[in-house]
């Protein structure tokens, strides 16, 4: 059994931005030189999420309108009390899910056609830690 | 280690529609002679997703229903502007999710009573795949 | 390759409760003896959930309204047709998601420093099991 860990850090210029991992993550698999196994991508914050879809950028726009309507931005979490302001952040995290599974074969990332992984930053503009972790042969 | 890799393909007479898969997630399990690890059951479409829950037609309506209300189809989505009508499809995937992974224990799927693998379909009438990955010995 | 599963069952006292499991975790990992790989962490009902997010009770406060809001109790689910009266639990388990993988780095849960893993009870006050399956090496 093979294991390879490699950790990314990310510090977005927006606080709210998507970054799009796969093509880190097919280095990241060559490295780990893996053929057959599980790639774990998960972010190390409770206010990021990682999730699978489509690299359109007219999506992506439809999606944080979606987020927003379904996790908004709210003054009066009780989370605030603490002095924070990203209560949003959280849910938006628990939304969307903060790790996924690719799965890899015959030393590939087996995804879809379209299928892509992203980072979705929701409270940035500071230095965040994302973990790629394979397990194979 | 032992790995084994199967696909799946659905073209589902509905454009949403629910397949049960446990039954051939254990004949999946069967062919892979692996009696520890982990299976994991993931969409190779961004606008299909994948869960655990009870087989039980009501609640199957509610969920349609719920998954409607939460992302709805709409006309307006920029992702439209592809020249694509499935941007609801894509919200329903990251809301449903569109991966899990199935404990294997003694040779078998490590399920709670009435815990069932479900594939949900969200833009069908197509062709779509399905990959099933065992990993473990 | 090393596999190690254990099982856990909580009667919560209230019918929706949160329920800390990283330092449970943290004994599992160690009589595991694994160094790297992956844990599983998964509820065993249609009713649970299982997620990552931080330890404060304000921001746990804010989760459970705004689950509430999005897969809120009605009496009018399909599902309450077969006598049951929890179909907002089913909801809220999809949307929380029932499982979450967490990495193995040299013998430690390699979780960022906010990150703490709950096991969220909706239909709790009776029996219900979580499994915990380590595989790495």
């Amino acid at each position: 059994m093979k294991s390879h860990t490699e950790y990314f850090t990310f510090n977005t210029k927006q606080k709210r931005e998507l970054v799009h991992l796969t093509p880190r993550l097919e280095e990241v698999l060559q490295r780990s030189k893996v053929e057959e196994g599980f790639m774990l991508v998960s972010a190390m914050h409770i206010t990021a999420g990682v999730f699978v879809n489509d690299n359109e950028s007219g999506l992506h726009e439809d999606i944080w309108k979606w987020l927003e309507g379904l996790a908004p931005f709210r003054e009066e979490y009780r989370h605030h009390l603490t002095g924070e302001d990203n209560g949003d952040a959280h849910l938006k995290s628990l939304l969307i899910h903060h790790e996924v599974i690719v799965p890899i074969t015959k030393g590939k990332l087996d995804l879809g056609t379209w299928q892509r992984v992203f980072y979705a930053e929701f409270d940035g503009q500071r230095s965040k830690r994302l973990i790629v972790k394979v397990l194979g042969e």
